[in-house]
Formats: C-alpha cells, structure tokens, sequence
C-alpha cells in the first residue's frame, strides 16, 4: 500500500495539469495511467488533427490570394511523416520526463476506485496496486468514442478519431457517421490530403449542432465545395464489411447504399467511467460524474473525490479540462493546508459563462458564451447584432472570394456580451478577444473604447458596436 | 457663403468617419478634400500596403509548412493588378458615392481656416468659396512625410508611402531611408516582390523604436533572413541622381556609397498644417494641432474648432485617426444640441492607454498600451512577463521554424496589464485580446477564467498567467 496526499487517475492533459499543479504546491502526487501519458488529446486527437489540417487550410488561403499558386496537390506522405513528428511517434517518454520533473509519481495501469480514498490499479504484468489517498482522488479518465447500436457497425471495426488521425494511407473512399467538429474536421481533412469521395451521414439537419445555426450552414457550404458529399437527415442502417479491412458498405435509411474503403464513426463521446470502482464510493456507475464548482464531486462523504475535464461530461474540450485542472488542483491544495478555499481562481466559472471552442474547418468557426437561443431559453433579455466579416477592410485583404459571418448576443439589461460567434477563413485567434470580454462582463461601453487596429479582420468588433447603434 | 451646422476639413478616413457620423445625428455637414475623398489609408498607405504584403507574408507561411510548395515566384504583376483593384484605381467615385447616401456635401477644394468658425477654400479652377459652420469646425487633414535635409535628396525625387505602394515595376535595387513601419513593411513588400538588392539606412541602432526592443531585433533578424541588407547607425549624407527616374547614388555617412534603381524616404511623417490658416483663429501655424480628450482644439474662443487623426498628433494611425473621430463627432452632435457631453464615449481613452499598432511584416508585430519602459517612466509598479511564443502548441502547429515572443507589462498595484506585445508569424488578430484587456482595465484574476482555446497561439496567454505567478 502506498500513501500520497493527492491521486490523479489518468494523465491526459486534465490529470497531468492537476497533477503538475498539485506537486508544485508541495503536496505528494501520483497519476496512474494505461495508455499513453500526454492523452487523447496528444495522440489522437487536438495535435495530429491540426497538423493534419493545417496545410489543407493553408492551401484553402492560398488558393484566395492572387499572385500565389501551389506547386501541386499536397504531399499527403510529408504532411503524415509531419504528424508523426506532431505526436511523437506515439511515445509518451517526453510526458513521462516531464511528470518526474515535476514531481509526479507516474504509475502505470489501470486505476479504479475502492472504496474511499482508495485507488486500485492493475498495472500491465496483471499485478495489483493500491495507493491510498491523505487529502484527495481526482478523476481524470476522459471519454471514449460512441459506437451507434447500427447492425453491422461494430462488427466492421470502424475508425474513431484515433485511426482517422493516425491514418497511414488516405482511404480513396471515406463514410463519415456524424455531423459535429470531429466528422467536419475529419472529412475536410481527408479530402484536402486526396481522398476521391468523402460522404457524410448526417442524422439531423445541420452541422456542429450545438453552434448558431449559421455556423453550421457555411461549413456545410465549405465542404461541399471542397467536393464532400453531405447528406443531411441520413444516418446507417446496416454495414456490411465483408473482408476485414475491406471494403465496407453502409446500408442507408433512406434506402440505397453508399461503398466506401474505409468508415469514420464520429458520432459523439460518452464520460470514460465504466469500470472505475464508482460503485464503491455510492456513486452511479457510469456516465459523467456530477461536480459543484470547485469540481468536487458531489454525493461523496467528506468531498475528497473531484472529476475534471471530459469524465464530468461539463465540456469535452482540451482547454477545459486544463482549466478544470487548475480550478481542482488550486482548490486540493488550499483545503489541504486549511486554507480558505474561494479565492478568485478556485471556482469554475468559465463552464458557466460558455465554453470557448475553435472548430479547424474552412471557414474556421469560434464561439464562446450562449448562442441566442440558449440566452434566449435562460430568460436573458437578448438583442443580437450580426455583421459580415467580408466587409472588413482587414477580411477583404485576406483574400479574393474571402467571406465570414458574426454574430454577438447582448444582455440588454446590463449592457455586457453573452455570446460571440465568428465564422469565417483563419478565424481562430479571433475568439480570444471575445472570451475575455464575455468573460470579464466587459460593458459595451468599454469595448467601444477598445480600438481594433486597422486593417485588421478584428474590425469587426467596431462594426458590431456600430451595428448595435453606439 | 455657404452655412453649414457642421464643417470637416479633409476626408481621409477620420474625416469621413466625423462627417458621416455628425450627419447622421442630423446635423448639416460638409466635407472639403483637394486629393481623393478616403485619403491616404485607401490608396497610399494601409490598404494598398497590405495588399502588396499578403503574398508575400501568405509565402512565407507556405515555407514554414510541410507538404505545401509554391509553385514559383510570386506573380508581381498580378499582385500589383490586385492592388490596383484595392485603391479602386485611385478613383474615389464610391468614397463620393457613400458620403452622398450619408447626407455630407462633398467640396473639392484646398479648406483653409479664415478666422472663427469659416473655411475658404480654393477649388480646383481657382475660384473661392467661403463655409461658414454654425457649430464646429472639424480639422482632419492628416499628415505628410517627411524628406530629411539630406544634400540631393529632394531634387532626386524620392519615393515616399505614395510612389512605393502605387509601384508600377519593382526596382531591382532600392535602397530605403527609415528604420520604422513603413521602411521595415515596404523593404519587406519590394524585396518579395522580386527586388534583388535592399538596403535600409537606419540612423539608429534598431528598428520599430517605439515597441519593446525586441520586436525590432525580431524583425531584423527576419528581414536579413529574407536578404535584405539592413544597415544600422548609418544615413545618407549626400544624394545623387543625375538622370530623374535614373540610378541613384547615396553616400553614406561612414564612407562608402549605396547605388540602386530607387530610393524610398521612410523616416516619419509631420502633421499637415501648412497653410490651413491656423494664425487666423491665434493658434501656431505649424506642427500638430494640440487637443483635449473631447478632440476640441486647445486656445480656441468659444471652442468650436476640433482636429482628429494625424493632424494632431496623438497617434498617426488610421484606426486612431477614425475613434477621435467618433468621439468628436458625438462631442459636436451633443454640445450643438444643448446636451450632456460627458457621456462614455465622448472622452477619449485610447490614446491615454497606448494606442494598439500592428506592423505587418514577418513575424508581425502588435502592441497596445505602454511598453515596460514607458510604464516604467511613468512610475507605475511594473512587472514583466515574458513567453516564447514557439512554446504554445497552437504556434508549434502553424509550421516547422515558427517563432515568436510574448510580453505583458503588469501594473503591480492594481494587477492589470498596461501594455502587451505580441511578434510572431500572423499574430495580427492576437491583438484585440490585449487591447480589450488594458482598455477594459480587466484584472488578472478575471482574465485567469478567459480559457483560450487549444490548441490556439492565443494559449500564451495561459502562459503569460502563469508566468506571473497564477
């Protein structure tokens, strides 16, 4: 049995910043991990999707400047060597170095939950170790891909995000289930390094659902003008796959059949809690764990136990988690000491106001806070002021055919952002500008003595002021 | 004798923001413009400037990019054909067109002041013509380069802003006078464009005096990369160009001689106030027109006289230029109806916190509020955080050799930011994150809860917060 102040079970980027966070503060710390340390997010998703993205985007930008022209298609072999590189072969021994810099004990296996405190973990050789806990367990197991009940689907040993990212040769054919940021990310990138014909099946009626609707309308444009076939209100209804790893065709609800080399499931992502002991603590045993603001978890006697990042299923975002982490880790190590435990920095209220999130298509979307119809659902007194970002001297710079679109929902009461949307080529670094001011409830009339500098895309936030009469 | 309630002299883009925004508040209006009505911004300055430096900035991020190559060089010529569309042929029909839909009488004509609240001006065929203004005067008539008292420098007739962004064929050989914005932008433009030999004089030690020094080491560095021959603590003493338009000879101060095809003078521009009459209403004739936070004119009798953007020499930045404008024109509008004229914003604080500039060279630079020695200067509590920007996986993700430098000046006291700087490849649109930040005065505590999203350049704002201590 072994004894540390604090337990972090899983090392994606959540348990690793806790973890790092925790030590630092003096406190002993263990993270225990199965697969790599670094998580999904390193290997199998955020870092090899961008750097599968970035030179499709890139030729996107090209392709609107005059004066530039590409040499030829993208070198599909340099730009996978490239991700190789971005995920470091699929080796964590930088994590793991980084871990023991910090002062983070780094276990290896499985760890679930026994009983307060107490964390099992089955380490690879099938041995067993328990590791006790003076002060604090935080989970930190993320999530995994939904596999849809679809007759067949399984069966056929579908890629998620982490064959798609991790892709050796580019599918001539790809079938894409799912219409949110991995199935649009996915297909634009699969397409832009050669694939011959992309389809999506998309179940409802739009894409990135939980965005302004705009937003999902121009990426749909987008990518069926990048020659991705979209197919809105459609999902599988059988899969066959005869040959393992052959090729696979999708039997449609709508009738007819779509045949494809290869198929994507990007249909969503369930909290990773099953098989995690949570029983032994009284709490459900699967699904995302519940947590206050501090990120503890609640239900639990004597509030020892925290979930951070996607596993409290608040926001299945990379950034989030590590804001979590920090929350968590600050909050950990002031009731550890019986320090007060509210400072400014140790509630989560990023959650609250909406999370930031940048989806890398092209147009690129960015959003932050309520869309108009969540302010509208919470009683808000909404007024929404829109602006086409083409008319920004700094967008029409960018480039020839340049178009984007957006969108600000306004707190009339109190004169402060709720929401802001910004959909258009390269629009990422915007979205910053927009957090801080939902954020820190910046007024109106702050913002409009914040000059954005000319000729810049930024413009727009001058012209949506305008827009709302000031 | 024309009256007016309102008159504005000159419609560059501060003017015509004024005019517009006076009109719309139902005040009668005139504008007076002897060059194109949209003035040096849209046809001699920003946008033309821009345009000539997208391809180039949008090559070199190809460069940095695995899997990607161009194709050739860039195609100058169709670069130019581009830029010529961006100043509209140097025709400013739709400029006339919006300030008529906006209910402004255009006047075409050289505006003098000829004593309190009237302007004459002489109109192209010689005549005169006399305004009158009920309310306000407003003086927007921007601002002129400087030529240095070089011996031989004025009779060869050197490029200014002017002649290098309206180039019709890119010099072989030029050699640039100035080590500021336009100097460092232009040389970058002309040598991308296909210039074989460039070479900057700068009379002192370092480029882009007015930011953190290391923003201009940074882009010399890279400027020297891309071959252009920067030539620190070195000036012309003496001129020559035997033939006009002919090969140009510069002799330099250390000894030695520069010869090339062009010469361009980048060395700061002074406010255009030569014969505007300014003696007539008792203020000095020359230099910038000085102004209190409403852009009232200092010493004038009854305070009807304003002046906005480079006229008075707050901050010659078109951006700048077009918010005094906005804080004018709402002034006017309220002190001409009896009104209170101490609302948010009629005061202006933007030149008071450092107004934000972006350079747009590679890497970019952006900057708003004070530098560390400024802040400093002033007195305040500085603290200093610094962040390699290469660092941020967001950056890492943008391309092989990608570098950059972050630096946030902290106000100790009240634990806000009094200045950030960001340089970096393409980091134009990081900027109006720092400029809500230090104009809102948002506290950093609360910009701990701005999560930047991941993986964005914008996380090294994470790690500015944490650098500090958070």
């Amino acid at each position: 049995m072994d004894v540390f102040d604090v337990i972090v079970v899983g090392a994606g980027p959540a348990g690793e910043v806790a973890a790092g966070r925790v030590a630092a503060s003096g406190l002993s710390t263990v993270i225990v991990e199965n697969e790599l340390a670094g998580g999904e997010c390193s290997y199998w998703a955020c870092m090899p999707s961008k750097a599968l993205l970035r030179p499709v985007d890139l030729a996107g930008e090209v392709g609107r400047v005059t004066g530039l022209r590409l040499g030829g298609p993208i070198d599909a072999a340099a730009v996978l060597a490239r991700r190789d590189a971005v995920v470091s072969h699929y080796d964590d021994a930088g994590q793991a170095r980084w871990l023991d810099s910090a002062g983070v004990t780094l276990v290896r296996g499985t760890g679930r939950l026994a009983g307060p405190r107490r964390v099992e973990v089955t380490t690879a050789d099938g041995g067993t170790r328990t590791l006790v806990a003076n002060h604090a367990v935080l989970l930190a197991t993320g999530s995994r891909p939904v596999i849809p009940p679809v007759a067949g689907l399984a069966a056929a040993r579908p890629w998620t995000n982490r064959e798609v990212t991790g892709v050796r040769a580019v599918p001539d054919r790809i079938v894409v289930i799912g219409g949110g940021v991995v199935a649009c990310e996915m297909a634009q990138a699969m397409r832009g390094l050669g694939a011959r014909e992309v389809t999506m099946l998309v179940r409802g009626g739009e894409l990135l659902g939980r965005t302004e609707p705009f937003a999902g309308e121009m990426v749909a444009r987008s990518l069926a003008d990048q020659g991705i076939d979209i197919r809105m209100h459609e999902s599988a209804e059988k899969v066959e796959r005869p040959e393992p790893g052959g090729e696979v065709t999708v039997r449609l609800a709508s009738g007819g059949t779509v045949t494809a080399d290869e198929i994507l499931v990007a249909a969503g992502r369930r909290a990773a809690t099953d098989d995690l002991g949570l029983a032994s603590v009284g709490l459900p045993e699967s699904g995302p764990i519940e947590v206050d603001e501090s990120m503890r978890a609640s239900g639990v006697a004597d509030g020892w136990l925290y979930a951070i990042g996607d596993v409290n299923g608040l926001a299945l975002l990379t950034h989030m988690g590590k804001y979590q982490a920090r929350v968590a880790a600050d909050v950990v190590a002031a009731r550890a000491r019986g320090e007060a435990d509210d400072r400014p920095g140790m509630r989560d209220r990023a959650d609250r106001a909406g999370a930031p999130q940048v989806v890398f298509t092209d147009p690129q979307v960015c959003a932050v806070g309520r869309t108009e119809a969540q302010a509208r659902a919470e009683g808000f007194d909404v007024r929404v002021v829109e602006y086409d970002m083409e008319q920004v001297a700094g967008g029409y710079l960018l480039g020839d055919g340049y178009r984007g679109k957006a969108k600000a929902v306004v707190d009339e009461r109190r004169r402060v952002l709720l929401g802001v949307t910004f959909v258009a080529p390269g629009a990422a670094e915007l979205l910053h500008a927009a957090t801080i001011a939902v954020t820190s409830e910046a007024t109106l009339d702050d913002l409009w003595h914040a000059v954005p500098a000319y000729p810049t895309v930024s413009e727009v936030w001058l012209r949506l002021l305008e827009a709302y009469g000031l």
